[in-house]
């Protein structure tokens, strides 16, 4: 009797060569062997994607996005099929498929591809024979069978989609780490691997730049319920399980600390004061495709104010530009860039019902005399605007004064 | 208005890396802007096969055929993808396909798969739009969408396929050669290019071991009645014209010298003279799926007889064993083997009405001191086994003793 459908998708970390694709196979067949069916879904080996591009780039910098998705869609057919042999090695039986064979059905936006459909038959039917299924991550078909790819992270998004049809028991998330944790154990040595987490939490800290899982695929999960397990490819430790709000959680007012150094502050200043010209600003900067994150108006006092806000470091120059064109549309004054800020934020459910939690981050950053030049939040977040150098110093700080290396959950 | 659909296919030589997948996007536009509509069949980048089937071994040495068709399958996709690029970048309009999104289906023999249909609407409404359409040789899919390799000379039976139903009006073959030869230019200084050829002509060739085409593309060429043009990638001079038998082609009696030095003799002693003793012989060996070349059986005054046959070099150890058990079976005495052969062969139309021809052909041989050890004839050719080191002698003495050096037709 099948113990019910598990999902697994390895990333590029996990197959960097075929040792690590042998490693793979035997956890997989562990995962059968243990009375699972087996869904498996995979990334380009190593650098594959990579080498792809540059091929491509040495013929046209621009090269059309259907063209470049034939060419990469290729990295995880590749992996797929050198996986399921690997597995056939260990004496299991195992297919592998494209995203087009398993009906991955998507718009034919080319190189960020949305998933409109999936039809699972396919894979349900080798299922049934006892198979190991493995299907190319990232990829999929539109209706007029052109071959798309979903975009960064689109591996993710192939497990929790397939999951979610398949109505998996679980979509683990095997990857180089063995969870999410309280904070980056780069910058804080005594991080918690966390053992739970709201979606809505995970949703928050990968916004804010854990880089475990993208917005994307948990966005996903969170609509349709797919309980995601982030663990590593390594061991057979448990990880992080991610899953809907339960009631135990609202007792932890803080899961984790997220930093982020890659952001950069644009300010706009001697913007007239005048209702609407906060609109006007943003309406522009939207037109050019630019993710704006924290903004932050000054109250006026003379009848001109300064507008901030940060972007991405990657926008910034295409902000700089569309922040000047509206300048002189509105008669506002200079633009100033500063790049040397770092974003420091804490998520957490329990934030919804505790009052006070602001307030103690921010005299954690006082306790270090650290200046906060920004501040932005949400019902489960917090975000600080700090100086870069001591962004690292803020996170020990605010990790030591929530207490977050004990163990809560 | 168009000139005709043409169907240029690229071999793996004239796509060896970035730099000639330009070369042959260049050739490919000037085709187009000739006013000709142009598909481009193209072979996998370089050594690609090979390093899929190096990272495969590492693996297992006996990997699922299927899983194999994926693998491969993906070097194609690569190269057809990056053509279209290229062809972009020189500002025509191109798009790239796999087999299976082209509708070439075959049957499900992995890794030799035969083309069982093909619905070419797709490639049609793209040519109708201006767009050049590349497709992806050596493959198509199975009709539950496994994706399924055509095995050697793939890529060409690929073209010839396509160029049928797409009623094109020439299948260019472009290769690393000018076209095909009255005999090797590496053994035969003076060898001439051939202008045109008979399918049968050709198909005689390429069985006997000329390289450029295999005998299964022809095969199916003369079937359809595809015109097929072999020529060189790297020039505009017209190759070899093969397509029906015409009134002309009759006036040549011998049209190439053929050379194959990978066939092996194998002789089985004092087999007993009863009648059916021959057939029970090679029914065995065909059993193990060897294909037997010449056949000479000496005729018997002492009531047992030396069968001898040709096989090739690579099949000649299993050939070995199932001679010594059908041997033992018959009660046949020893099993003997002679690697040091080549077979020289001449091929022409004209033959089937001229006489003269193989007695002109002993006669080179003798005038040169050379032995023949076995001779085989069909309608347009004859063949003679001959030491190996005397070879490329033979070819030579023949080529001139027919004067092919003159062009003729």
């Amino acid at each position: 009797m099948s113990k019910g459908i598990v999902v697994q998708k390895y990333g590029g970390t996990s197959v960097t060569d075929i040792g690590r694709i042998k490693s793979v196979a035997k956890r997989v067949v562990n995962t059968r062997r243990a009375g699972y069916e087996v869904v498996v879904i995979v990334s380009a080996l190593g650098h594959t994607t990579d080498k792809l591009i540059d091929l491509a780039m040495k013929i046209t910098t621009s090269p059309p996005d259907r063209e470049l998705d034939m060419l990469l869609s290729t990295g995880e057919q590749m992996s797929s099929a050198l996986l399921a042999m690997a597995i056939h090695k260990l004496g299991q039986d195992a297919i592998s498929f494209t995203g087009a064979q398993v009906g991955i059905v998507t718009d034919g936006s080319f190189t960020k591809a949305r998933i409109i459909d999936i039809n699972a038959k396919r894979i349900e039917e080798e299922l049934k024979k006892g198979r190991i299924v493995i299907v190319a991550g990232f990829q999929g078909a539109s209706v007029n069978q052109d071959i798309t790819t979903l975009g960064r992270g689109g591996s993710n998004l192939t497990a929790v989609a397939l999951a979610k049809v398949l109505n998996a028991k679980m979509c683990e998330m095997c990857t180089d780490v063995e969870g999410v944790f309280t904070a980056d154990p780069r910058i804080v040595k005594n991080a918690r691997k966390i053992d739970k987490l709201s979606y809505e939490e995970m949703f928050e800290l990968a916004s804010l730049g854990a880089q475990v899982l993208q917005p994307r695929s948990i966005e996903f999960a969170m609509k349709f319920g797919v309980p995601i397990h982030v663990r590593s490819s390594f061991s057979n430790k448990l990880g992080t399980i991610i899953s809907k709000e339960v009631k135990a959680m609202e007792h932890i007012v803080v899961s984790g600390v997220a930093l982020n150094k890659n952001e950069a502050k644009v300010t706009i200043c001697d913007v007239p004061d005048k209702p609407g010209i906060a609109a006007k600003i943003f309406k522009d900067i939207a037109k050019e495709n630019i993710n704006v994150d924290m903004i932050i108006q000054n109250v006026s006092r003379t009848g001109a104010t300064d507008v901030s806000f940060t972007v991405m470091g990657s926008e910034l120059n295409k902000t700089i530009k569309a922040s000047k064109d509206v300048a002189g549309k509105i008669g506002a004054g200079d633009v100033t860039v500063d790049k040397d800020i770092a974003k420091v934020s804490i998520v957490g459910i329990g934030m919804k019902s505790h009052s006070g939690v602001a307030a103690d981050m921010f005299e954690a950053l006082a306790e270090k005399s650290i200046n906060i030049e920004m501040i932005s939040t949400s019902e489960i977040k917090i975000s600080c605007i700090v100086k870069k150098s001591l962004g690292e110093a803020a996170v020990r700080a605010i990790h030591e004064k929530f207490g977050l290396a004990k163990s809560k959950r």
